[in-house]
């Protein structure tokens, strides 16, 4: 039933948590991009001559960034530190890290040693409010990131948007029936997923403030979801309308059908 | 550049790790799965009377469970624990579970009070050694399930097999081209990208021991990826070829054109 062989996905919380980055390069770099976009306040530990462009850029920027031009010091570089990931190339001041942290009860991720790593990171998506991620559970980083990009592809185009308006609804509702747990919350929970089943991604990404209103007003109230001619949202079909170039063989092969008739019948008619 | 307000995702390590779970739920059963899949030590406080079905299942089932018929009973249940998920319904004890959790820095979750979570979970999907997982960061867990679907559907066929396959391959060529860091490490990377790019998901899913091995012996020693037919693998057409369904509009509309022509031109010659 259960397949094992997996790691535990999920989605860490750093808001107004402490993050320690030690080394600048490519790969901290990317460590440290991951860590602002989940709101910690970061610290990097790292000498100048060792800083990627990038990793510069992001010390300079308006971030929550405390940076220290020189190597690890010990035990009290830890003091306060709610998480800690290096990318260094000393593999031994690496391991002796990772063994601090783990006396500490600090989480670490030490790039390039699975054995020294709580967790891994994986490919990522981020659009708004949505995050995905791909991990192959260390098979084939480069297979994550072609499974990345296909999917990027699949997803509607606005979905990042359709879940901040979702979610802003979702608020809205819960300022109007407020209540945790029992009979209202199962209410809730319902005609929000009744919502999401009757509109496509594309049109829910298209709800104004005024559009929120009327669901609630009409539909909440009344225990249904209005149809969208009342709701101001343009109906997005699923199947195109056939353009020039779609429509193209249908033209040429009922031309190709009229051209072998007309031949046929004119070389009979002579 | 940095988009805030997300969540670090991640792909945490449970392997011989000791899991502690209060609650046996609906909720606590779902979340048994989930750190099965990574290979955790699970222990289970909850009484007997509040076990759903597939709680059962697991407890009775071939897994590392040990499982207590009682409630929580206090710092003792955390000795030696390395994560905490509870999913019980008495929000006071959840909050003290968390706040000694936090006091012994055990990583917890606290189905249903999301500033008692360490981390949240996500709709998941699992293909082998893939594991991908959509977060809404709480906004719309309904729109997670749906884009889930999405992904699922627009995934090609056998992509787990084919990571497992590239894994595998990987490994080969790690014995035969062994060494850590420099220049090997960097051409093994480069040629598995070579032959991930060279190959489609489904072909690469078709690649058996021997398939690997010729591919390494004419395409790693001579630094190139050899062509699919001497690999014995089926070329994978992305565009399907016609079947009567969807051949039948083109035959149709030749068939509108070649009468249009006779019936005008025959009209004609009368």
């Amino acid at each position: 039933m259960v397949s094992p062989g997996g790691s535990l996905l999920v989605a860490w919380q750093l808001k107004d948590k402490h993050v320690l980055i030690v080394g600048g390069g490519d790969v901290a770099s990317s460590r440290l991009e991951s860590v602002l976009a989940a709101d910690a306040r970061v610290t990097i530990i790292c000498p100048s001559t060792g800083l990627h462009p990038l990793t510069k850029q992001f010390i300079a920027g308006p971030y929550q960034i405390t940076y220290h031009d020189r190597v690890f010091g010990g035990t009290e570089d830890l003091a306060g530190v709610d998480m800690v990931l290096t990318a260094i190339d000393d593999v031994d001041q690496s391991r002796v890290i990772c063994s601090l942290c783990r006396d500490l009860k600090i989480p670490v991720n030490v790039a390039d040693i699975p054995e020294s790593c709580d967790f891994y990171f994986g490919s990522q998506i981020r659009d708004g409010p949505l995050q995905i991620m791909i991990s192959t559970n260390g098979q084939s980083p480069k297979l994550a990131n072609i499974i990345k990009r296909k999917i990027e592809k699949s997803l509607p185009e606005h979905t990042g948007d359709a879940i901040e308006k979702v979610g802003k609804l979702r608020a809205m509702l819960k300022e109007r029936a407020p209540g945790v747990g029992g009979e209202v919350s199962k209410r809730r929970m319902k005609w929000m997923v009744d919502v999401c089943n009757s509109l496509r991604i594309e049109e829910l990404a298209q709800m104004d403030e005024q559009t929120m209103n009327k669901l609630l007003d009409e539909g909440w109230e009344n225990d249904t979801v209005p149809r969208l001619r009342g709701l101001g949202i343009q109906r997005h079909l699923p199947i195109s309308i056939p353009t020039v170039s779609t429509a193209m063989p249908t033209v040429l092969t009922f031309i190709a059908g009229f051209t072998c008739a007309s031949m046929l019948l004119l070389s009979r008619s002579r």
